[in-house]
């Protein structure tokens, strides 16, 4: 792997992704947006990968955007020349050179066939946290802290926060942390629902690496990868029988696969099962069931 | 009553739905499955039903879908032939034989007019929890366990499971018991919110008809029937405006009923109120007011 | 100010709303709902406001709706002529005289511009605790009580309740506190995340106060004004593409305001910030970006 910005590391079927500017506690920068979409692409594309851990070198996870370009910073137009213009002058929105890349991030993550755990080891802070939410369980060290900054930015939340936070914490807490801005620790985390364990520092990775050793132990892999993308796709819906429309040709489909035939008898047999239909190769038919929404 | 794999038991105007294949730890098959359906036709158009408690005979409440089939269990066209073909030979899945017989289930109770309260004696695997999803309240035993083992087995969540359950669980709970698999005891679900609260196995059944007299007691049958609808259809809607739509009409016409009256003048006379409004007979006339979601 | 039923006092950047009919437990009636729509409006309109907090005056929050008409209360009809009428002589439910009045009070907070902070200072009934969940946060003194009490009056909830309150604290919480009718005290209200947090009463008013000080304190208004849109309107969106679309137009528009700059500037150079843009003269050319609903 040639990345620059991100470690990309696979041992024991497991991938570590790991943010890897230590000097700058992680900034999240152009390249780091870049590597991290190729890696879950990477990721999606390789067989031997049954789970995902991100987590930071160094003392923090992700300090945020990098700050080095000071207060331009955000300032696309001044930094990279301006978007595509309306006719009355405004910026054309739907120019893709708009688009938040915090949340190209999410988004893509979102997509993403295996199970993904954040590691947090330390500060996560604006993109550093929300990039998590797209992420399906987070564990923390005890030296993690975590500030959604920014209202004290003079910015907004970004990498489509907007529509995890809430889902996650509760519309009162994602409300209170954003308006606050305030950097608060672990427990608070751990209290208000936005990490699901917190650990003393030195058992963080085993810890994250202990769950993806039990999914990929036990689990069929395309059964995992369509169990992520019934239950994130499916939180936007407004009906369940638009569930159950899913599952019924999910039952359907994989009911006759190899996977559940072996997965029935080994249970019966009362032995471990393997499992030999891979993502790449032995999704059902039906999948994806969904459009892919467009940015516009 | 006539069924088979059910009890139906009606006292003190609550009705008990145990499921009695206590030989197969309760196993779900599609004679239950017919069942459960007629019972929860039965319990909304008897007047004299206030609430639903479901629980299981014998030791266990549900333990998944009966394997007594071995492999061919879920294979659904090897076990009774092939549903309907499209031109280029893949099944249609807009054919009800395809649709998955749990979510039937689970459809039904989402639809129903009284409350339903789960009283989880003992394990509830695949289809035996999933099918409490749809239910209002889970209350468990000390001796229940839950399983959302569709990975294990090679197959996927059913029941419109990735509907209800990151609904009631958080997404990050649901994906971490879907993806592992894993049996997880009482404890483990009433600190992941999947139970309301756990009590000594003899206290269970008590423990539920006390929720359900205190309801039967108090409130107005056309109330509750309207609430159970409002707030589950209102899960679904993507503006607090079709919340108001319907409150609006639902406090006009209620407003005007004599149960109303009733409501008010007992609470200021400080006496027990007597509702006389039925469901059979006494709905709003905009109820319902949703288009039921076809299958296809 | 010449509000009858409410007190409206603005100290400190925080406006504080009072109930104020302590003689009457700060009942709920048309006068009231006109004045607190009002009041918000005026607080939209004033960029002295930086967060609302709304409280009770006396012993209560408010106790419901005003009943002192008896047993018509809710009787629209009887009370002020009929509404208008269809064909076949029903009543057209598209009359604006249909609405119910606790849904336009929590219609009017849900497109707040600023944080609202619920201070319950004792028993909330009815629409007294129902208006508080279209608010952001609610705090509650021990002396506090809730009561969803619709059912054992033979009403339905309103106020868009049924929108709101599964979305905060789940939906078998919901069912439960709805369907049974009863008072509770606080501390249940904190176990089923109902409010944030409980304080002894004589803390109340300050908690409440510290909080809306820190947002006012330390952040940018035009940010605060759109995370509080954000995060409630992505409530209801069906796919992250949805927030990804209005957070790269946020980072776009806000990213080269003078706030960002001296949000990012005052960071760097670790000093508090000086944010000058206001809601109501600099809010992106993007706001709002949604329809708003119609009520028919």
């Amino acid at each position: 792997m040639s990345f620059e910005t991100i470690k990309y590391e696979v041992a024991d079927q497991i991938l570590t992704i790991t943010l890897n500017r230590p000097d700058k506690l992680n900034a999240f920068n152009p390249a780091m947006q870049h590597e991290l979409i190729e890696a879950f692409d990477k990721a999606d594309a390789d067989d031997d990968i049954r789970a995902i851990i991100v987590t930071g070198e160094g003392r923090a996870f992700c300090a945020g955007a990098d700050l080095s370009s000071g207060a331009d910073t955000f300032d696309r137009d001044a930094r990279r020349g301006p978007v595509r213009r309306n006719a009355d002058g405004s910026a054309d929105y739907s120019d893709p050179q708009v688009r938040d890349g915090g949340g190209q991030v999410t988004l893509r993550i979102f997509k993403c066939l295996k199970p993904v755990i954040a590691a947090v080891n330390g500060p996560a802070v604006g993109i550093g946290v929300t990039m998590q939410l797209a992420m399906d369980i987070r564990i923390a060290s005890e030296a993690a802290r975590f500030g959604f900054v920014f209202s004290q930015r003079g910015i907004v939340p970004e990498a489509a926060s907007s529509w995890f936070l809430p889902r996650i914490v509760g519309i009162a807490q994602a409300l209170e942390w954003c308006y606050t801005g305030r950097v608060f620790p672990a427990q608070e985390a751990l209290d208000g629902k936005l990490v699901s364990r917190v650990v003393p520092a030195d058992q963080l990775l085993e810890t994250a690496r202990t769950l993806a050793k039990e999914i990929a132990a036990k689990t069929a892999p395309v059964s995992v990868a369509l169990i992520r993308q019934m239950m994130w796709r499916m939180l936007g819906a407004d009906d369940p029988m638009e569930a159950h429309k899913i599952d019924s040709r999910g039952i359907y489909e994989r009911g006759r696969s190899d996977d559940v035939k072996e997965g029935v008898s080994s249970f019966l047999e009362k032995r471990p099962a393997q499992f030999k239909n891979k993502i790449t190769t032995d999704m059902p038919p039906y999948f994806p069931w969904w459009d892919e929404r467009e940015y516009k």
